[in-house]
């Protein structure tokens, strides 16, 4: 049906895409077992888009760590890398919706062909592992595979690719990095790290004083308010308290240093100054990326379950309850997360003093 | 800037629709305080949007159910039903695809003006209780709300029409009832169950042997293989031993009785026998509304999550926590899931007597 | 970095699935050409993808044209059918979405390997093609390409393939031969086609008069209103006349049948009878798949519109001209979206006489 | 139903979101008449909902709008800026989706009630029209409706304010002003537009020499690919030439003056430049938007041909023949869309002088 790409002289759409090795990878084993179930391709096309996708995916985030790791991330090539991220997320989210093709084929029918699969499983995919690690995910954060390393499944080289992208930075290491090296916080006598202590403490006091004053809160009420402005015993402790975050950190709680995480919060709150827009950018769509990742798992659990109930995967993998547990262990920007309790109203906002705003602006005055 | 509505003398958009009305009811509580924020018009539309949308769910949920309180489920009611569930389906699709738009605001716009609306929160709206009452969800399966019953947030008229619910029945109890009605399981001297339960006992054996049987696989690969395949003692204990179902329904773990379960098994494995064709399309609605409300469930806790971080809520609620819960512990239809576990292969199936599969065609015959 | 696919003795994920024939499949021209451009990975990946979907498509397609060929469709090859384009509709939608994966591309961007395609072209893609005659585009409706038939870009083999699908039948041609075996409508002494015409001479007489009576109309008002209501002048003449309809089909304007058109309307009409619900559904997924390729073809036209502004093709061909002309013209089934022109409201249908509603219903009685 | 808003002594979501107000607003002409219909329902909220979303869409371009009318558009405003057209676009595409769900209804459906809306009309959308207005969609390039002019269906004060939004600027026009204002095009020495000549000449004379000079190539593709490469007669003419481009405004095919289209051609080919990356931003999301909105009128005329074919709409409109032609002829940026045939590959692009990358950098060296 395909035309042999060797007839070609010039490029053509057959040749250069390669159509014609991609379309002759379907080898169906219903087929081969003399028993063809109609459903199997769909089955064997969905996980080959899957892979295509994954490969695009380690193209861009392999990328976008080489421009941190040359240590001078120019703004160009921030501005670069929000696009391939936001590339990513978008691919993710589209990964998500195919989801609903797969849902077309009913349980009834997987069962067709699904013994013959044995003992093959998703949990074999080594692209998908190699995202895993080049965004980060610690290792200690990883469920366990039948009590042995997640890495156990594929061969030495593949073993070893995966552990040199520990070895050589993930997206995590190198962003942290990149934010340690965040020039502003403490500059022309202007130290953040003091000032926002001190506006939190103001606002937090105001706004208890409010609540307390109030004449309409009942008790119940003036409790829960409370709790709800928060207190620097809870939220703010690991902020305030290099002390706390080392501590969370040796607990595997909290990937960022205690620089980093000032770094990022300081973005987060003065993201509107000219020179942060592009940092603050970048922030969100590691957020992103990691929603979109973490929604993907959620529905390919659901999706399991939906598909073979509470059975045995054909991994032998316990389905859906190990893809379940994924999708909250398997977050890995969660530090990113974490700052949206830090945050105060930019009413409450320290002033910058004018010598740092004007650091933080253009060489070019636009106007 | 809209035209007042008494203008016109014959039906026009504007008076139709009663745009004046709608438009007129966004009143900013941070502009009512002196100190517009820009991002509560969002606020306010989206939830607006939501509860518009809910209550187009409850016209259509409440449709269906008169349906089946008719107690003879006419074949076109069936199929006017599917296509209002799909409708449903379809609208929580778009809820779920709308949170993208929430997530535009960031937590530090959301800031300025989240105080301003405490003790509101999402947990006050009426119309998604009503929605969950009408699906089914049961009582016993509920989060509380700080040690309250879900309902106390709502006065006392509110109260009593959620209890109303669930005395005249809801869309799970009368699809309970509708199924237990099945004609097809004991007739002209077929009784399915016992038919089934033999095509599953001789499956799991030949199954068993094969597997015993093999040389390529490991003793080790052999127990996984057979752990897969599943046992009587496992999934299939519930419908081969109506004492465990009972069981299971006393402990809130099942809520469609035996009979019906029975049922609806039997439409999944003859789906395409043509009486059991919209059967089988309505059982897979309530799945696929199920699955899209959870999805909803899941994507705003994860939108909470960035939004406040673990902050607690406006209402006091512990937010993303309890959200988060409600996603697994909300699933209302998970016994038509279950039912996956149950399914053999199409080869495996009892054929059912000519006499019966008569029954369960046209009267025409088209051919 | 990815294994060697020999090295598995069991099935296993990567030999299963062909993953390193898939994923070596990549050969970027200007990393050939010794000017790596980063963004070419997502254009060949972008495309191969679109032809796994492609093959996908091309499989449900060919295994619902069989089932009509029979003959004799049974109705639960009908209710497989309708499950098979309903999945092709949701890839076709999957493809749209992917659209804003390309657009991540900037015609910058894309600047620096454009060039180097030169002369392939998405025109070329063949599955594309098989895609279009499968569905039935008849070709005389078809865009010529430089005053050249369309399969001129392929090779012989090729050719005939295209031409095969002509010959042997395609999804248009079997459900038109379907339709006209129709065999309600002239049963037991019922002749729908009087009927109808009579119902729908009363039904404009009696709406003309209420205008014409109407004391709060002006008479340019009463004017429109009566256009609006149609005339048997108009769309109801080809219904109505099959002079009329004949002299339309050898103009190309329309595709379906006389009598497979009187027989659609008589399926849309009487949609809720049982044994016409799957039917309906079935010419539904017609227009859904139409609709969602038309849908592409428009997005596409867009993209390539953003991309090279209004620039020819690596093809030669006239971009986005070309395709925004498809878009209109390569419609396949306009003849079922005319449909809606002909349907009365319910109120003023014909009632069916009982001897041929029961012929209509199932044989058990389910009640 | 639900609770009166008068109960609640605190703020409650019911009273807030005034929530009675939104649900007691669907008043169904179906139902005043006696003849209820079911899906009236659907029509309403869908429409309701609708223009909810307008009014969102309204709120941020009028916000967006008075950022550059302060003719200083600070960095901060342009960041801001970006972030609520993104929102704008993000709600165009629910919009997109949203049709889905109006395909639910079928045509029959419609029929049981589009009568009583006689002759109301989606066209007498008055928020629709302001944003139209607001994005700058010029009155000559307006299709006519029955030869009047479009705004003919409202009421004086409705006709003032959309005249005066034209008065006191629309987004294209501010964006226009602000393009014009941009400071580099001729700084220090540089003058872009005669570097950018210089550039284009070589590159089209380089790749024509290459092309002639080929010795694989046909005749008829060498003539092809020259066509590609484009000349300077062609899409570069107005360009190159002020006054082509002054001719084309006149005959309102372009919209934006020549001084702005070569400021908006400097920031697409010097985007990466830090000063230019929020501006190159910016004018992307015009182009996101004006394609989100033609695709949605493009679905929106494709759901009106599927539910009333060709007939005349409710508001004796032509339906989807005007509902089609808006698609094409109300697109508002397309200026910004030629830029695309403007580009040259970076390789050929005229370095800048050292002085004015400076200029274009930040003030604080980040490395």
């Amino acid at each position: 049906m395909t035309s042999k790409g060797g007839k070609y002289t010039t490029i053509h759409y057959q040749n250069y895409l390669q159509i014609d090795e991609i379309l002759s990878a379907q080898k169906l084993r219903s087929e081969e077992l003399g028993t063809p179930a109609h459903e199997e391709m769909l089955f064997v096309i969905v996980h080959q888009v899957y892979e295509l996708w994954f490969k695009q995916i380690i193209h861009e985030l392999e990328s976008v760590i080489v421009f941190f790791q040359d240590k001078e991330v120019i703004e160009s090539s921030l501005s670069v890398a929000i696009g391939r991220l936001k590339r990513v997320e978008k691919i993710l989210k589209l990964l998500v919706e195919q989801i609903r093709i797969m849902e077309t084929m009913t349980p009834l029918d997987f069962l067709d062909f699904r013994n013959y699969l044995f003992p093959a499983s998703g949990f074999q995919s080594f692209q998908f592992r190699v995202i895993e690690c080049l965004l980060g995910l610690p290792e200690a954060q990883r469920m366990t595979y039948f009590g042995q390393k997640f890495s156990s499944v594929f061969d030495e080289n593949q073993q070893a690719y995966l552990d040199g992208i520990y070895a050589t930075g993930t997206l995590l290491s190198e962003v942290n990095e990149w934010l340690e090296r965040t020039p502003f916080l403490e500059l022309d006598g202007f130290d953040f790290l003091s000032e926002y202590k001190a506006a939190l403490k103001n606002m937090l006091a105001k706004e208890t004083a409010a609540i307390d004053n109030s004449s309409y809160l009942s008790d119940k009420e003036k409790e829960m308010r409370k709790q709800m402005v928060g207190s620097t015993d809870t939220y703010f402790d690991a902020i305030l308290n290099p002390e706390t975050h080392q501590k969370l950190m040796q607990e595997g709680k909290k990937q960022l240093s205690y620089k980093a995480t000032v770094a990022a919060l300081f973005i987060n709150l003065y993201r509107e100054e000219p020179i942060l827009q592009l940092p603050f950018q970048f922030v969100t769509c590691l957020i992103d990326i990691d929603n979109q990742l973490t929604n993907w798992r959620y529905r390919h659990a659901q999706m399991v379950l939906r598909m073979i109930g509470n059975k045995i995967g054909t991994g032998g993998s316990s389905g859906h309850d190990y893809l379940s547990k994924t999708t909250s262990k398997h977050q890995i920007y969660s530090d990113f997360h974490g700052i949206s309790s830090l945050l105060i109203p930019r009413s409450e906002l320290p002033d910058l003093p004018s010598g740092i705003r004007q650091q933080l602006n253009f060489h070019f005055n636009i106007q």
